[in-house]
């Protein structure tokens, strides 16, 4: 059995990297490297799998919401993915995003079903899904 | 190829299991817990997975309609999840509902592809998903 | 300038009326007069009107919210319309729902601008209106 | 006759104003006020009122979608509003926005139906309509 | 109070108006000009306005459902617009259907509240709106 | 990783294959089998599949975008399914448009990420997948 829980969030970005000239940056992430940023309503959902407990339930889903909240929305929500988040490696594509969420989850992971996949909608016309390793 | 087919229905369920006491219901079920229950509008997916035939369809739809609304919707729609459904064991929990309408189902199936799988949202915070076997 | 805001909430009810005969009432209220209930993901809007103050706001939000969780959500969500609210008079139709809520507001309304509207869905396929006076 | 059409915009914004303190600010605004602001996919909605003409249209569509892309569009999509907007005046707060957006596009409007109604959802729970006068 | 119900259909069009030069017909409709036609899922919501009755309801919900199934889907539902429709004078923009569905209605209007609006999307991003006479 | 980009299209068909009988049509197409036609705004889920690379991308999602307009939407976007697409072998059923979008998208590719999956809605109760070979 699989449940998917559906959080949002609000954060900010700007997609430009140092290994490319400005004009190969602004080609490459086009709108996404105006210079001030720029900023969405991302959509996160958490899937999880495991057996169903003889309490009828796959997890104890209070325990799921305090951990993706705790870990996950008090790292992203309502801040500036550029500058906001401490040791974040890299570009703030949503790519890079779902992995740093996936290794966020996985290093703090303290409930019985298995963490199964990470999908995040940056708009409701891109979706990244990511399975859990 | 796949197919899957959107239904919705309304519920009322009650969380208790008489294997807790009251205190560990309140709070494994939190206010799923409340006395004397609550509801939700459920969206079920049904998916059915097959060839696509001569004259271009996976599945006879109007039948699969059919077989979901005898079946499931005459079951649940409208229903109290605790009180209204012959044979259902154990706690009425979403995941328990999915695997006892996967379980109807599949008693009945009569169509030419199989069904593959069975997805249930409580709310469009929360989906299950049973791959049926 | 007006601002709506979105809050959702479960609840089950049952439509049953003393003054109609149960033939009456079966005809009347079709599917939701099924004896044991059954339940929704009320979908509640709350729309406010007045003049921007000079931080650019029509309305403290956080107000608002605290007012609409502590005054409405904590009265109907996850109960039971026709059991769980003391002094509720009538059938539990939206009709009635609707008018319970915009009463309680303006009952304890503390806000700059006025209320201007309520709105309810029972599900995505019936909305209720009710300006406010 | 009324028509509405819908649009979207990506941007960020910090709401904070000169005339309070740091403190006041951060009450006020709530997580809005994080230094390093945050951002929405916001939902922009349109509204035209005027007579069907005689080829069965309120208003020509395409010109109603050139004047909303050529200047709200190009003015707030992927920007920065607090930095990005020349003459900007004040906290860029949603109810500001619709303000501005409705101030530019009577500014600017060459269409036959008149400007009736501006929409903007910040996320699908917080909506903002200014009726055009 | 207002009740709002919705409905879907599905169903073709092709606007051309012989008062136009092919050319003048392409400039004006743009891709709906387009020869064989294209389609849409319509949705359609009807607003009823009226006092609540004793039994909480401003509407016999199912008597609306029927006339709207009767008179307007089986009209219009699974059919070409252009030339499944008895008596449709004009091009098929959304505008003049909306009109005829308007007329359809209060034709045949035998509930006890007043027939308050008509809305039309015919894409998300197209929504029309003609306030009932 | 898995990124999935959503188009929309409208387009019109009728079902009705030479293999049967009038009657036999009607019985197996039902509504869908209606002379003159009628039509869907359909969604379009395009999913790739593929490692991130340094510029935290999975694909250049203009190329993906220019691809799937020039090639599939140039193709079915306000069409009449039956008519104007050559080469469009047998009934248009959704199933055999999911099938001709899955070649011809994979004659064209041109991109890094492997196509994976396509997904097209016809209304939002009927959703079909097709898994890229």
């Amino acid at each position: 059995m699989r449940l998917t829980c559906r959080y949002s969030f609000s954060a900010s970005h700007r997609l430009d990297t140092p290994a490319l000239s400005p004009e190969e940056n602004r080609r490459l992430y086009g709108k996404c490297n105006n210079p001030f940023g720029h900023g969405h309503n991302y959509t996160l959902d958490v899937t999880v799998e495991g057996p169903v407990d003889p309490n009828g339930q796959v997890v104890d889903r209070e325990a799921l919401h305090e951990l993706v909240k705790l870990r996950v929305l008090g790292l992203v929500d309502h801040k500036d993915l550029n500058r906001d988040i401490p040791g974040f490696l890299g570009v703030p594509t949503t790519e890079n995003l779902a992995a740093l969420i996936e290794r966020t989850l996985k290093d703090h992971w303290n409930l019985a079903p298995r963490l199964a996949r990470i999908r995040i909608s940056e708009t409701e016309r891109n979706t990244f899904v990511l399975e859990a390793k």
